[in-house]
């Protein structure tokens, strides 16, 4: 068993350092600052992600691991989420035979570094027990001093935070194994064998055992090699594991909600609406540095933040600016009196150059503004098909095009109605990104 | 306690009786038909829905119950879950002193009719309680033969369908108390007092109480007449007072995975997303009887399928067909060259006509069909200002309305894409409901 340092490793869990709340998207956790550096760990850790799941309670045929939210798999934001922590050496994913393929596409689609594949086996324990055996053998990425801490966790639970994770780590180096735990939400009963109750359990006295998990190597290499087939057949609980063919007590943390199990069908949409929220708190305003650009996103920028929206204004994206480019997921570009998509046309050009093959799909805004002469109450001209052929080409390469018309009234009242309108309509495409709008232009 | 008629409540609860999913929006249930008459209860039967939480763990400030999903607060939808059910006479809601008056408006606003509200306690026990002890009261609403059943279940777990109700009242019925569980999601473990794993519990022989519950009146009454402070301070369970304090042993039911609970603020997005999945799982198409905007329909109605919505045809609203305006929720209208929208405005009158205050938004897509020689490359004419004034009266009456234009090539591939857009484009304004997209003509 692993020898216990409780003084070296408890300088580091200090309840002072900072969450990195929503950093499970990549390059968007920090925008440009390196927060990482406060959660550091100094000893070997690495992943095992059991995979093999069949996904039968989401009443859905893909596996729900495999299951894609704003076109891409749950797995690839969950492995992102190890991905990003620069502590982490390697990301075992052990998956059923007839995904592997699947696995190795999403591996290149989205550009993982450090996932191995190995084989599932037929129960969860045994697709774990292959993720730890294969941490055991020589190979790329293997730790100079051997694996050091394992973490295990849940292809299913894609918002882990690093600052949680450096918890459970330290904890498992400190004590052999460490879990996260959450209050439990239902009574847990007892029942008879005719169906009825037999008592039903002190609810302070439990808890709910959820993941992540860690373990130095050597505990959970043993737990295997030691444990029954009726352990690998019918057990669920690595912990347990632990306890029972080690002596180990798991050290149990108290994890944050955001720990919660894709599960049902329902979960997928929560997932999607997560991941959809963290998307859209912000976007960028490019003005081309002209005033009355600048005052329109000035008022744009109010109207926002009373939806809940932060706005940054920008005269372009070039130079110190261009940062944007890698940071940001949205984009509105305000164009005066100009009917010819030319500047718009620039930014999907710079975007695809600085992000060839983004990770989720991003929102490009054309927000017109046109005078009050243009817009007459009979209707008004819009140059659509140039509109609806840009977004097509940019939807190829991830790019949501839309287009939103605003009126520059020179009654203040319409004028102000229109903005207001303006930012309603910017955050339901950014928040909704949905594919079947894009190229429609938009009356504000 | 309650005298046990095995024979006579079995007969019941045959496995072959069909389930009535999505059946918690009024109206909208079974189309028409009386489905209820099969799950039918012969004694009388009440409930009581404590609804006294703060909702501290959604990180909301409005408690849960009480925030909106489609406009309409959580909590009305869970009581519309339990007045669409004949047999239940009464629905006590318990809650706190100061969202009394919040609660007396959404009786008002949302025409329950069954609903008697009470104070409720400091604790959980203490708002069933004292719902518990108004149903004995004399009141309107009081069944001839005393309260019979009570069912008590929560305010936030709106999905709770009426033969899963029938189950748990009949079990209650014939064996004093009822109650309903799932399968445990995580292992449960206790804990040392230094914070360690003690042990865990094997998963197979627990299980998740969750609700609804179900008791015979006396049993319910005594219950909460014998139990001690420390009971109604820090206990949870109904089924634990009734087996210590009546010797009541419950009979514990399976429940179907719908009757979650909305404990996070992620699941507040799950419950929207269910709830618009329900929304929008059809579409009534009115074609005006002219063949060519059959021709277009019929079109539509296939690449709808190919998106999982199904789409009903009719020529008009009148007679026969005028019973859709009570039970569906989406309208498309198809007008051939006719830009007056005449046929829209007589669509929406209709509509408020017969349904004067509809308890969740209406979508109405005015679909104008033009001709080739209208869509220039260059640019199209419409009538914006009409189509926004319109759609801006009827979303004060909840009906939200939007125009989708689409091309009558005589180029059949050039057609046939511009109808898959259009059912997109369809499908997404039906399913994201977005009152900030009113009033706007997409190109299709």
């Amino acid at each position: 068993m692993e020898v216990r340092h409780p003084k070296v490793q408890n300088k580091r869990t200090g309840p002072g350092r900072p969450a990195n709340p929503g950093g499970f998207l990549d390059g968007h956790a920090c925008k440009g600052v390196t927060c990482s550096a406060a959660h550091s760990v100094d000893f070997p850790v690495s992943v095992v992600l059991p995979a093999g799941g069949t996904g039968e309670r989401t009443g859905l045929q893909t596996p729900k691991q495999f299951c894609s939210v704003l076109g891409r798999p749950l797995i690839s934001y969950t492995i992102q989420a190890f991905e990003r922590v620069p502590w982490i050496q390697r990301i075992v994913v052990a998956v059923a035979k007839e995904s592997t393929d699947l696995m190795a596409d999403i591996i290149r689609r989205f550009r993982h570094q450090k996932v191995q594949v190995v084989s599932g086996g037929s129960t969860r324990h045994r697709s774990i027990c292959n993720g730890v055996m294969a941490l055991g053998e020589d190979g790329e990425g293997m730790a100079p001093d051997g694996p050091g801490v394992v973490i295990i966790h849940d292809a299913v639970r894609p918002f882990v935070e690093e600052e949680f994770l450096q918890k459970i780590a330290t904890a498992a180096r400190e004590h052999g194994a460490a879990g996260a735990i959450r209050p439990l939400v239902s009574t847990v009963i007892a029942t008879t064998s005719e169906g009825f109750l037999d008592h039903s359990l002190e609810r302070a006295k439990y808890r709910a055992s959820e993941m992540p998990q860690g373990f130095s190597y050597d505990v959970i290499r043993q737990a295997y090699q030691r444990c029954s087939e009726t352990d690998f057949e019918f057990g669920t609980e690595c912990l347990h594991l632990a306890l029972q063919y080690c002596g180990t007590n798991a050290k149990l943390i108290e994890g944050p909600p955001t720990l919660w199990k894709v599960t049902y069908r329902k979960d997928l949409a929560a997932a999607e609406s997560v991941i959809k929220e963290s998307l859209s708190e912000s976007a960028l305003v490019i003005t081309g540095g002209r005033a009355s650009a600048a005052a329109l996103a000035e008022a744009l920028q109010k109207a926002a933040g009373a939806l809940q929206m932060g706005l940054d204004l920008v005269p372009d994206v070039t130079a110190e600016n261009s940062r944007y480019l890698q940071t940001e997921s949205n984009f509105i570009q305000v164009s005066i009196n100009d009917p010819c998509l030319s500047e718009v046309e620039a930014l999907i050009q710079a975007l695809e150059e600085a992000n060839p093959a983004p990770l989720h799909p991003l929102v490009v805004i054309w927000m017109r503004v046109v005078g009050e002469d243009e817009a007459s109450d009979s209707g008004m001209v819009a140059p659509a098909s140039a509109l609806v052929d840009m977004a097509s080409a940019a939807k190829l390469h991830q790019i949501l095009l839309y287009g939103i018309q605003i009126h520059q009234s020179k009654d203040s009242e319409r004028r102000d109605r229109s903005v207001t309108r303006a930012a309603q309509i910017v955050r339901v495409l950014i928040r909704e990104r949905s594919p079947a709008l894009v190229g429609q232009l938009l009356q504000a």
